[in-house]
C-alpha cells in the first residue's frame, strides 16, 4: 500500500524541477534586491520543519555568502509582546502553508523595527506570510496532505541554495543546482534497499542523529520526522558536541 | 556523603553575592560602552551550558533591551574556515574556563569582520577568551571541580541580567538582582523535600523538560544536566512546540 506520505516523497524530483523552472529568474532578482539593500545580517522566523530549513540557511548564507544569520525567538513577540530592533536586517519568514501566525506577525513589524528588506518562502503565494513580505519565493511544492512535510523541506533547501548561489557567487553552483532533481530521483531508486535496511530498527525506542555543518539541519529534520511518524525518542546532535 | 557537585551547588548564594559585589560597577561601565558603540545586533558564541546562558541572553536582551541576539554557528569557522561578516555587531563569547577554542577564535576575528565591540564572560580573567575581548565580565565563581557546571551557569545568568537591567533600563531591576543570592539560599532550603520528590524518578529512562520564554534556557540546562549526570534521555522543548 502506498501512503500519502510515500506519494509525496516520490513527488520530490518533479517538485524540485518545477521550482527550478518557475523561480530561477525570480530568485536572481531577489538576490539583486538583497545586494542593493546591503543588510548587516539576516534573521529568520520559522518553526518545526521550516526551522530546520532556516538552519540550512544559517550555515550556507553564513559560510558561502558571508551573511550572518540569526534565528528569531518568535515567542518574544507572542508571549512578551516585545519585538527587538532589527536595524539593517534582512528578515526572512519560512512556513509551509504561509499561515503560521508568528512569522507573519514579525514580518509585518519588521520595517518599523528597522529591517531593510523582508522575504518569505512558502508554498502558497496567496497566504498571509507571502502577502506581507517585500519578496516571496513560491515553492510550488503543492499541498502536503501527509501530516509530515517532506517535499516542502527539500524545496525549501533548494530555494535557499539558489539564493546562496547568487549571493555567494559560488563557482559552478547553477550546474550543480540543476542536477538536484536527478539526484533526488536516483536516491529514490534506493527505496527497496532502504526498506530492507530499516527492518532491523522496527523496535528501536531511542535514536540519535549525528550531523554537522551544512547537514546539521537535516540531522534535526530526520529526528523530527522520526518523532512525528514513529514516536521514537530521536534527538539530533552536532557530532562535535556528542 | 556530600559530592563535589553538591558542594558546588551549595556555593551558589556566596558565588552570586561575590559577583554582585565585585562586578556591579564594572558591568555598568560595559553597558555604557555598548550604548556608545550602538550595535545593530548581538551574536553570541558558546557551547554546552554556556550556550544555554546564551539563550537566556537571547530572550532577555531581545525582550527587555530591544537588541536582537543571534547564536553563532562556530563550526562555520572551524569546519569551513569561513566566518561571516559581523557588520555593526556586538560579539559576545561565553565559556566557563575561557579556554574553548571556538569563541576565542571568533572573537579574535570579530573586529576585522566588522564587529563594533566584543565582550567575554568567563570564570578566569587570565584565560585566552578573557584576554582577546574588548571587555570581560569575571564571574568569580571559582573553579568547577565537578564535571557538570552548576554555580557557573547561575553566575552567567546573573551577569547577563545585570547587563540587561542597565541596557533595558528595566524598572526596579537593581533591587531584584540584589535579592538573587537570598532567593538561591531559600531554594537550597528545599533540598530535603527535593531529594524526597526525586526518589520516584530513580528508574526514569526518558524525560522531557518543558519551558518557554525567559525560562526556555533553563529547560535546556536541566535536560543537559540530566544527560550528563544520569544518562537519562532528556529532551527540552518549548511548551509551544510540544
Amino acid at each position: 500500500m502506498t501512503t500519502r506520505l510515500e506519494t509525496e516523497i516520490f513527488e520530490q524530483p518533479q517538485t524540485l524541477q518545477r521550482l527550478l523552472e518557475a523561480e530561477s529568474a525570480h530568485v536572481a532578482d531577489i538576490a539583486a534586491a538583497i545586494r542593493r539593500a546591503q543588510p548587516r545580517y539576516a534573521l529568520i522566523v520559522a518553526r518545526g520543519t521550516s526551522d530546520n530549513a532556516a538552519r540550512y540557511a544559517q550555515y550556507t548564507l553564513g559560510g558561502l555568502a558571508g551573511l550572518f544569520v540569526g534565528l528569531a525567538t518568535p515567542s518574544l513577540t507572542t508571549i512578551y509582546e516585545s519585538t527587538p530592533r532589527f536595524d539593517g536586517a534582512l528578515v526572512i519568514g519560512i512556513s509551509q502553508s504561509g499561515r503560521s501566525l508568528e512569522p507573519t506577525h514579525v514580518l509585518e513589524q519588521a520595517h518599523d523595527r528597522g529591517a531593510v528588506l523582508t522575504l518569505s518562502i512558502t508554498n502558497d503565494a496567496s497566504s498571509p506570510l507571502a502577502q506581507v513580505a517585500d519578496h516571496h519565493i513560491a515553492l510550488n511544492a503543492g499541498t502536503e496532505l501527509s501530516l509530515a512535510a517532506t517535499k516542502t523541506y527539500t524545496a525549501q533547501l533548494l530555494a535557499i541554495a539558489m539564493l546562496v548561489g547568487h549571493l555567494g557567487e559560488v563557482p559552478g553552483w547553477e550546474t550543480l543546482v540543476r542536477r538536484v532533481p536527478e539526484w533526488a530521483a536516483q536516491t529514490q531508486e534506493l527505496n527497496a534497499a532502504t526498506r530492507a535496511a530499516a527492518a532491523r530498527y522496527t523496535f528501536m525506542e531511542h535514536c540519535v542523529t549525528l550531523a554537522r555543518g551544512f547537514n546539521y539541519c537535516t540531522g534535526f529534520e530526520i529526528a523530527l520526522k522520526l518523532k512525528e511518524l514513529t514516536y521514537v525518542a530521536a534527538e539530533a546532535y552536532s557530532s562535535a558536541d556528542f
